[in-house]
């Protein structure tokens, strides 16, 4: 029925996936990215545009609510709070990422299943394979549209509005039919351009608030008998043929049920673009085997894929410290002076004489091994020159926060509790009470609240 | 300085057109066009896609506000407002048309105008001036973005979303610099894919339902400091670069302030599809100006592009209204039985016993002169003969509702009241209570509630 209809077979396989088939350490890292998320949502609370985004659902959505604003401790409709928990989800830029379709899937999966769980009185397990179905579906829309779709659109922005769709379907229990249906309407509202970035603009948080706030209407909708186009990702006039010249539709459905993307998703340790941090991780190994101070550096040459090249290549002189974030000699000059780019250091250094003077020193190559084992695996390439003339190597094949090189659950706590403390929007008293509730959410019966 | 930036000179055309600017004729004209919405907003009210989208907006958005539904006649707030009125505004299609652009404007500028104008108390000239704003913008957009994007993408739905904002945005008063921000937020959320079509799916009221709320969104968020892409139609990054492959970026700023492209827009006056109009055009004048009735037309000969036998050819027999605003035969039937072919027509007598009849007597003929003058002109030829013997020719050079055979004040207020009645959404009394307040808008110190 499905096996020449991929958008079909993958609405199904969202709509009828079942807490009991998926497996236990899917489930746990589920709960690991459930707190890494909430890390992030509670950072953004310091963000102007996610303040004004917060304001704007003020003016224009209700009062009060069963969901809760993380930012904001206010309550609202599951569309408001789903709206601003996703704006503030990604200010930081400490969020997940699942390399292999350059998607950040917490942003836009989490505010969506948090605020309709809260809505209806959903169970952790509930929220839990809601999350699931939306993490496995994204992450599939967003290899299918493929490295084309993703040098000009913002594949969170995009594949997001079908992945918020997914989870929300899924908690609002819908057929797969209806599943369908709101992909279709997901799809056919999918936005998000990269332009944004030449300017420092504000869009990163519009795009991810709007990713969560239309999948969940699309949901909603389609709960209700509104239809959607059967074929929104693959048909001659869907989402691929629009906004993509490379899109695989075997990739929507490559071995649902088997393969768990996300638990191939990423946590991120830098506090930077994702593209900076395999050369980050790099230029962290040589500087501390060869004990460099940045002075006594000369040049640094990353090797990196060409997505990093569109990307971080149009940011020559950050501004702003969210451009700083996208700026690969700052990164690379953040880590040389504090062997460390975390928010803190963006806060008080990006523009710090000594980091601006290092920016100029580093320059991005393309590297045939890099580009070709990109989007499946972020290898870290540098090659650093020193005042003295002496060269060094350095390499890393999976940075830190990648699967292989994950964080530990205690290393999550004090990400979190960074990020809170960061945000200044939850105390440490109330983040050591939220822990074990979130490491044991399958037990609970009704999600209910997350702070006071 | 907004030479080389079109997205900017189109701002700061948007945010500094003032009332006394813009040609009385085309003030006129607006007017006329905002009665011609209205009727069509309400006629959307029997929708099934309209009133879920109106559930919708109950369940996440305040359940009172300044800001009128047309369809339900509660208020609310001026995104939801939009949202549901535009929703309405395309169902029936009867609503505006640009033919250059193939852009709907009415459907996404006036639900926004309205909704903002019942918010914060503007007058009826802010409101005109704000709608003919969206209308000049919203239309270089379209012809920007070319047939390579309409292709795969509904212009009403994308170009939309920037005339929506920049409505709004006049409204609200922004500065040419927040203008072009709001243009960044509306350019990086606009949406929409014609792939539902296949399905006959609900989407195309989500494309104008999302178009009016995100550039609503945007022009908020822009009042507030939210930043966006400067360069988010042209750039390379931006709209055109990911949805269109023969944009012209010189089509933004055609002549701004000089020709009013508002003024090219056309009403649609009858239901049918538009290959059909000439010819019911030039019917229509034979039978008035002979007094004819249907039973003593023996034959009717229309004088045709090939466009129109290629499309309505093949519909010999139709056995639903959609397949009948496809038949000439019918058309002409329902012309010659009641001297239109509106909605209630098609709804009530596509398949009596007397159009059918007539259905039999209608040919279509190849026409030299037509075809050649097609696609630019629409020209009607028909030759019809009588039962007793008589022969009259008729023709019109264009076709009703075009810019230069424009309807009359009283032929779009009887337009409104048939569109009204459609819907069940206003009264006979409510609806002429209405036409004098339309007419003179341009005095209304605060616009206020059109209904009740």
């Amino acid at each position: 029925m499905t096996h020449d209809h991929p958008s079909a077979a993958l609405a199904t396989f969202a709509a009828e996936l079942r807490f009991e088939d998926i497996p236990a350490p899917v489930l746990r890292r589920t709960e690991d990215l459930l707190l890494d998320w909430i890390g992030s949502a509670l950072a953004g609370k310091s963000g102007r545009p996610v303040r004004t985004i917060e304001w704007y659902a003020r003016q224009m959505g209700p009062q009060e609510g069963a969901c809760e604003v993380l930012v904001s401790r206010r309550g609202t409709s599951p569309m408001f709070a789903a709206m601003v928990n996703a704006a503030s989800s990604h200010f930081a830029e400490q969020d997940d990422v699942h390399n292999g379709s350059v998607f950040h899937p917490a942003a836009v999966v989490f505010p969506v299943v948090l605020a309709i769980a809260q809505s209806i009185g959903a169970s952790g397990k509930d929220l839990l394979s809601a999350t699931v179905a939306g993490y496995e579906v994204g992450i599939r829309v967003g290899e299918f549209l493929g490295r084309s779709h993703y040098r000009i659109f913002h594949t969170t922005g995009t594949a997001g509005t079908v992945a918020a769709a997914a989870a929300a379907g899924h908690l609002l229990k819908l057929s797969p039919e209806r599943m369908l249906h709101a992909f279709g309407s997901a799809g056919t509202q999918a936005a998000g351009l990269w332009e944004f970035l030449r300017d420092a603009a504000d869009s990163k948080q519009l795009h991810t608030a709007k990713a969560a706030a239309d999948g969940l209407m699309s949901a909603y909708l389609a709960n209700e008998g509104f239809t959607g186009a059967r074929h929104i990702l693959e048909g001659p006039q869907g989402m691929a043929a629009g906004m993509s010249s490379d899109a695989d539709p075997a990739k929507l459905t490559d071995r649902l049920g088997e393969r768990w993307a996300l638990a191939e998703t990423s946590f991120k340790f830098h506090s930077s673009c994702r593209h900076t941090h395999p050369a980050a991780d790099a230029l962290l190994k040589v500087v501390t085997e060869q004990k460099l101070r940045p002075e006594e550096i000369a040049r640094v040459v990353t090797h990196v894929h060409q997505g990093a090249i569109d990307v971080l290549g149009p940011v020559v002189n950050p501004q702003t410290v969210h451009q700083a974030k996208f700026s690969m000699g700052t990164v690379l000059g953040l880590i040389a002076q504090f062997g460390t780019a975390g928010l803190k250091e963006f806060e008080g250094s990006y523009n710090d004489g000594r980091v601006a003077q290092f920016r100029g020193k580093v320059e991005m190559v393309l590297d045939d091994e890099v580009n070709t084992a990109y989007p499946a695996r972020w290898i870290g390439k540098v090659t650093v020159e020193t005042v003295d003339g002496r060269t060094f190597s350095g390499r890393v094949d999976e940075p830190k926060g990648d699967p292989g090189n994950t964080l530990s659950r205690d290393e999550l706590e004090q990400k979190a509790l960074r990020l809170a403390q960061f945000g200044d929007a939850a105390s440490e008293a109330e983040m050591l009470a939220l822990f074990p509730r979130i490491w044991n959410i399958a037990e609970l019966p009704v999600v209910g609240k997350l702070l006071g």
